[in-house]
């Protein structure tokens, strides 16, 4: 399996079965991360939500399968169980309050962000949410090798599953606690990403050293992945300490130099910040999701503010004053999901150097562990 | 060093420093399962907060040397670095709010709590962590063997460490962020006790899995001790692989058999609860503490009520209705600290059951990471 004459150092019973050298799975919406991922032995798992337009997504997909040297990649959907018949944008739209779009205009007014161009197309939409958007991305998925799919919200729907088994593609579905991972086991999938409290995006209130043994008794002997708190081998070595068969790292990526996230002035507020410089906030999305800290957060989390939309209004309507922010680099609101590994993220390297970080770190860490065990290790 | 004529399992320079077997720390606030922590080859540490009267402590440690095979043990006490003068238990009472004394009777009157009995003491006073109790505790706790003393809440005092040192005896600290364990390096303790957002009482935000080695590379080669979340045998593996040379657990002593809550309510609560059955509320002691979730919690963390006051505050206005609610068990509102492990405390069993459950599941979790890391081990 390994390229270099010696044992695989991260093998489990999941990485054998996806053709996998390292148990190491990253996410990352940028194709050249996934694919760097994949080509240093880990399993790159390309975001999805981002992608509007199938073409889009068969142009990356296209680009995946040339530089991935024919090694093991996934996608990531973000996909309802429950579909909301003849619903469109405009409808969502109606819903959000005139005070509530008020309240967006006077906080990006008094830090003083630039309306966008005419014409300009907000970055982020609230449609790579919804359940066509993501069954179109689907469609185009499965025309490609991907050897998982990846569903970042919920239990995915079961005709999905069922697809995804007839072309041998692997089921993973994310969980904060042991009985969405028991919801996501009922719905047949075959990998379970147990995302700790200390994660970036989405997550529940359960730190990983409690919710990743929690999900593994829950759903075993289902393979779960350790997801939140994971930026070095060290944290990996405590991931499969807890009985996760792999680890699943997103915002370690975010500031290799393969990352393309349209700001320098984002990279260099990641690279700055520290462990205690996110928030877990619904500002986002509606639904609590690990941050970084800013003004934009400390807005919407005030308790004088009018307060956070459920999802998904409130994606919607922040989703053109997100783009404002990132295109004009308003350094005091400007923000991104991010875990609180971020305080590991000190500087800008290359995904290779990065992934040879967490595999020397992971064998250090396992040296270590049986010295203090007393083993003698061969 | 081991008993049984096998390798100790699990030794780091600290542990061997200290003299005991298994660098596993239990914290507890019962003689019986500090004694019993030692007796099987972990370090028991006494908290000693609730000590008000010096001769409770004294009689307390008589029954520890007389109970502990000449193994080591440790106390924990809450000693503020910084001395406030003249000021009395009357005059930080004369700083409660009307509003917030009526808030506690309506709250308890709801209920249906129960008046204490002319003359009944509360069983939690705010006296345990003022500077005064706690120099009163030390004169008595230096007249003992302890190897290990423990301070709960911010740097000890200066001539506190010089007069534990002195004694040859180890001080240690409990941080919640890189930034305090620097703290109290600087302020020359030999331990840091990283306590992360997982674990039960006074906690930060962030997790164990970040904590840990943010406080190791911080204050390392000072041994770090990893506290939070921990309470089998695969999250002491855990630990240890975040570069802790050791792990503090304290929560998992709740429910043993030598624990004397005086509630069986209150026992029967801790091992029915789940991993998200916790809350972190400043509504005990006016500092962020997690605890079980109750309708008490949640009445002060309603942004309709009044809000908790700061430390001592708090903890000496609830002071009185703890004991209230404690005693006449009201189920609704009975809770205490405990960390989100308290999902894996469902049976009571002997504290040398629970020790050996620890170590064999810790061998276990070795066997498994270097089956992952491909070695074979003697």
């Amino acid at each position: 399996m390994s390229d270099c004459g010696i044992l695989p150092p991260m093998e489990t019973e999941l990485s054998k079965k996806l053709g996998v050298e390292h148990a190491i799975f990253g996410f990352t919406p940028f194709p050249a991360v996934a694919a760097a991922i994949t080509r240093a032995g880990g399993f790159g798992v390309l975001g999805a939500v981002r992608y509007t337009a199938p073409d889009d997504l068969a142009r990356d997909l296209d680009w995946m399968q040339e530089h991935t040297d024919g090694k093991p990649y996934g996608l990531d959907v973000v996909m309802p169980a429950r579909k909301v018949e003849g619903v469109t944008e405009a409808d969502v739209e109606a819903m959000i309050p005139a005070g509530h779009r008020q309240f967006v205009q006077d906080t990006l007014a008094k830090h003083g962000v630039p309306e966008l161009a005419e014409g300009e197309a907000s970055g982020w939409r609230i449609t790579g949410w919804m359940e066509e958007v993501a069954r179109n991305q689907l469609d185009v998925a499965f025309e490609y090798p991907i050897k998982l799919l990846a569903n970042a919200l919920g239990s995915p729907p079961a005709d999905v599953v069922r697809r995804a088994h007839d072309g041998d593609v692997l089921v993973a579905a994310l969980a904060g606690s042991a009985r969405h991972a028991r919801h996501h086991a009922d719905a047949g999938i075959d990998v379970v990403v147990a995302q700790g409290y200390e994660a970036g995006g989405h997550t529940g209130e359960i730190a990983s050293m409690v919710l990743v043994p929690d999900v593994v008794d829950a759903v075993g002997p289902l393979p779960v992945l350790a997801a939140g708190g994971i930026g070095s081998g060290e944290q990996i070595a405590a991931g499969l300490a807890l009985g996760a068969q792999g680890v699943w790292l997103g915002s370690l990526w975010l500031t290799t130099e393969e990352a393309d996230l349209h700001s320098r002035a984002l990279t260099r507020k990641l690279l700055a910040a520290g462990s205690g410089d996110t928030v877990r906030s619904r500002a986002l999305t509606g639904k609590p999701a690990r941050q970084l800290r800013t003004e934009w957060t400390d807005a919407w989390d005030d308790p004088s503010g009018p307060g956070t939309l459920p999802m998904p209004l409130q994606g919607l309507l922040v989703a053109e004053a997100v783009s404002r922010i990132q295109k004009y680099e308003t350094g005091a609101l400007l923000g991104t999901p991010v875990g609180q590994i971020v305080g590991r993220m000190n500087t800008e390297r290359s995904v290779q150097a990065v992934f040879d970080d967490l595999t020397s770190g992971f064998e250090r860490a396992v040296d270590r562990i049986n010295r203090i065990a007393g083993r003698s290790v061969a």
